[in-house]
């Protein structure tokens, strides 16, 4: 028996998330199913973090234990020929039994793409979210940098049901204009639900001169979903990499 | 009566091509549509490019001229309104009757993509051409370099018979790395039907060691097809830009 650390990426248009719900169309569903055929026989995987509906992943982390010949060097390919084209096996590495995609994750690192021009796009329209006015870039970095550090992330979760503490460590959260493209990075110890997408949605509020970046310490303080913006849409967010012990980026 | 230069963006994915054909989703087809909804009357455009079926753009023209109360500014707006999210008007100028986004045009600057590393991506699987094995770019780039300058193109067109002369003026033919992509950029006078996949095609083959890149001045002298490699997918090209008249990039 080994265990399997293997590096998804997907795209999550067409998805109900990556958790697998009975008559739904996810991503662990069409994963597993995939192990299945692979394997020959069915296989639970666990995960960095679960994404919701319509987010992307170029770098979600899975593990799974199996008894199997296909060489390592060949899992990657072998998951590929059954995978749907939305998803691909992009690495896959032998770890130890003690490993755990989600408990041994050190920091996860998501970004956030903005297309902040007029017009809409239709090469970019599955993978970001149109904001048409003119964002102040430098107050939404503003707004940002009061959300690095240890903080009580309870205002900026849509749900704490299964958070157990709502203390998470950000390690950086950034916002980078790239022309017509407007970026946020953020990297944490773990998210809570919702929480790139809250933050990026108060950050655009921001942006659009209809909240002050120093209102972030409050926002944060008053401990109230309701005190922060809205959650922006799912389509601009994608899970970019999962670091582990040893591996520091 | 006015005439409208408008830039196109749209995601060929789901079109079979620009052209109007009976019965088959086209991107003509779609924005004649749009325009008849937009202006109340049955319009013709003209075009710079009749891009390919699966074939992306970012900066297509197109032309048409109209009697409406739609402000310049507006224009873009309105037709984003009615068009599918696969397209959209980017940009919508006043220009002189005379203008014709076909034989007025320039330069034409293409750019396809290729996914160079061993395994599929799922975000780009649309938007490029996965080759696994690594090339060598610097041998594509001399191959290439060769294509620069003004020569008879029939070797590397799939039907001449629209075509007049296939002589074009190639100015820049450029491969280059960004890390797992290979970009190549082509920019002319005007392209033969394939001539930007039969390129790309055939400088693969080069990249992978299968072809030399001396041999592409013999492909190009001997004004046949057959002497060339095949034609790149679709799904890698994508109309970048077309350049007029006092506007030099």
């Amino acid at each position: 028996m080994r265990t399997f650390k293997v590096t998804l990426e997907y795209d999550g248009t067409d998805f109900a998330g990556y958790q697998y719900q009975v008559g739904l169309r996810t991503v662990q569903g069409e994963l597993e199913n995939a192990l299945g055929k692979v394997l020959g026989r069915s296989v639970r995987c666990s995960v960095a973090g679960r994404t919701d509906a319509g987010v992307h992943a170029l770098g979600q982390v899975v593990a799974f234990r199996a008894d199997t010949s296909i060489p390592l060097d060949r899992m990657c390919a072998a998951l590929n020929s059954v995978l749907p084209k939305d998803m691909a096996a992009v690495r896959a590495e032998a770890v130890g039994a003690d490993f755990h995609p989600r408990f041994s994750a050190k920091w996860r690192t998501y970004l956030y793409l903005i297309l902040n021009r007029r017009e809409p796009s239709a090469l970019w329209r599955r993978y970001s979210y149109h904001v048409p006015g003119r964002l102040d870039v430098a107050a939404m970095q503003r707004g940002a940098s009061y959300l690095e550090g240890v903080h009580d992330f309870t205002s900026w979760a849509n749900d704490l049901r299964e958070a157990g503490s709502p203390v998470r460590h950000m390690r950086r959260c950034k916002v980078r204009r790239h022309g017509e493209f407007v970026i946020v990075l953020v990297q944490a110890n773990a998210l809570l639900k919702g929480m790139v997408r809250n933050i990026v949605g108060t950050l655009v509020e921001v942006g659009a001169g209809k909240r002050d970046a120093d209102e972030i310490p409050a926002i944060t303080a008053a401990k109230r979903r309701s005190s922060a913006g809205p959650c922006a849409p799912a389509q601009g967010l994608c899970l970019l990499r999962v670091e582990y012990e040893g591996q520091e980026q």
